[in-house]
């Protein structure tokens, strides 16, 4: 079964999760058997690399489908609710990065190291997480599990990968007009996003939240099987280009302590205790880009509440935030 | 009595917060008679301007405080610790911008807007708070005052400039380096500060926290006259030259609303309230800075506490995070 080799579309190729999907498979060494680069028309006859060979980029039609196994989406939500269940029904697996079908119940919501299980309940679209709720988790679910999380309070640190290439785009324009003295022009953010900070990533919601802030708690609710978990957070843009960092305060329903909390996210897949004050140790947006795993740091026994402890989390938004954990579903499926 | 005039001594006058001092006591036409400008002995012979006039820097010996009625401090602890005290014995009132006095049960802690009655209580020295304690406690006391605080949550975004000139040019240098493809250099921060995030302010004490994080706690206590105030705080120097910002979610005892917060916020002095999420209106690092206001936005009941309301506050962290708190506290004593 693992020589099987399975046809796999990357819908939104030319964008920045899309170029890290190719790149997670290569090196992940994913049995891909066709590789089909899927875009927009206006992308399509473009060529992207992968295993050292060139290949052309498809327009992405309700056709593209036929003889693929496993589809992955990262071409926004609009993409995925038209063209997902094309897919699905042409016999597809679809791995979707979007937020269009994480609430439906009838799609599993993966992290592979905390619900991998809940992958092979899927009727043909599996949604990948926002990338916040996934990096927090990768810390927050092990600690749930040994201590029984309640709520937490967290502020985020998000790169400007997470709007896509454009986003790192309009960092580097602007970091470059200010050395210039020019103009900073914008597009992508409402405000300058060089030398600031945005507390506003994705839309305002009725309740003052953010979608982005709210997904926190909803998606962390499904992915750990929790549905009483509390997240109130504040998401914010700032100029980092590649890795999210989350300083989280979390209430548990057991005593913990530090030690405790070590050896529990010690044992962790896929993250790394980064934890040594004295010797100014503790996971760093910039050290942490480019890595699979993600890193946590600054644990301590809260201050201001009972069973309470709070950390520093980090991980690369376009890998375990999106491409990379796209991928590690995907093979959950193989 | 308002025709009286006051000799007045800058101590570090060549620091980031030192030149914020000047700029400010002749924009609020504070009445100085004499102007003394103090340094190390390294500094002493430069020039300063104060009121289009070029002042001579001289060396802050302990004989510099005769006939000086009021002294600023803005040289780290240590020569507050070894000068405040030979200042005060002088006949000078001391307003120290260090942590060196703040937490002395003898030297009030002073946000004029919060507690400026208790500036009348000094015996010689009087302490100007953290810059993060100041800015978060612009929104938070008076919130406190109608509501009760038990305690928040908080995370910081703070800027370089609260390392001193040098945070600024370290930032600057770094992302020239970038630009240019050459090596990045460090001094001031144990790691890149450019394009990063790095979870530590001040040092680390053995519970995990650090200095800055716990005076957020411990000064927020005293300056709102409220022994069990509780803060459990991130704090995270980012990329920004100039200004702190704040997300905080806050506990009350009696209920909240958002009208009802707006309300006392919208009243409260040396406050702005910025917050307009159909206009993307919220308060942005880059836009407060230069200006004596605090801002505060992003208000909204708190999804996962009782009595909870989370928001967003920002304050230039060398005004109403230094040099501006520090002149208001000496017009407390004119």
């Amino acid at each position: 079964m693992s020589r099987k080799k399975y046809n796999v579309a990357v819908v939104g190729v030319t964008g920045a999760v899309g170029q890290e999907m190719l790149r997670v498979l290569e090196y992940r060494r994913f049995p891909v058997g066709q590789l089909l680069p899927l875009a927009s028309a206006r992308s399509a006859g473009r060529r992207v690399r992968f295993k050292n060979k060139s290949v052309t980029v498809r327009e992405l039609t309700e056709n593209s489908f036929g003889g693929i196994d496993i589809a992955l989406f990262s071409a926004g939500g609009g993409i995925s609710r038209q063209f997902a269940p094309v897919a699905a029904a042409a016999g597809c697996v679809v791995v979707d990065n979007s937020s269009a079908f994480r609430m439906d119940k009838h799609v599993p919501l993966v992290v592979p190291e905390i619900n991998a299980v809940a992958a092979k309940k899927h009727r043909g679209i599996i949604a990948n997480p926002n990338c916040t709720t996934a990096i927090t988790l990768m810390a927050l679910a092990p600690l749930h599990r040994a201590f029984g999380v309640k709520r937490i309070f967290a502020s985020t640190y998000q790169a400007v990968s997470g709007s896509g290439a454009q986003g790192i785009v309009e960092l580097e324009d602007q970091v470059k007009a200010i050395a210039r003295g020019r103009k900073v022009r914008k597009s992508v953010y409402p405000h300058q996003i060089a030398f600031n900070a945005l507390p506003h990533v994705d839309a305002f919601l009725d309740n003052g939240y953010t979608r982005e802030e709210m997904k926190l708690e909803n998606e962390g609710r499904k992915i750990m099987g929790h549905p009483r978990f509390r997240a109130s957070s504040t998401c914010v843009r700032i100029p980092v280009y590649r890795s999210h960092s989350i300083a989280v305060s979390a209430e548990f329903a057991k005593p913990v302590t530090t030690a405790a909390a070590r050896r529990v996210l010690k044992k962790a897949p896929g993250l790394d205790l980064l934890d040594d004050l004295d010797k100014n140790v503790y996971p760093l947006a910039l050290d942490i880009a480019g890595r699979d795993n993600c890193a946590v740091g600054r644990i301590r026994v809260d201050c201001a509440m009972k069973n309470g402890l709070s950390f520093w989390v980090v991980g690369d938004q376009l890998l375990k935030g999106a491409a990379l954990n796209a991928v590690q579903i995907a093979e959950c499926l193989v």
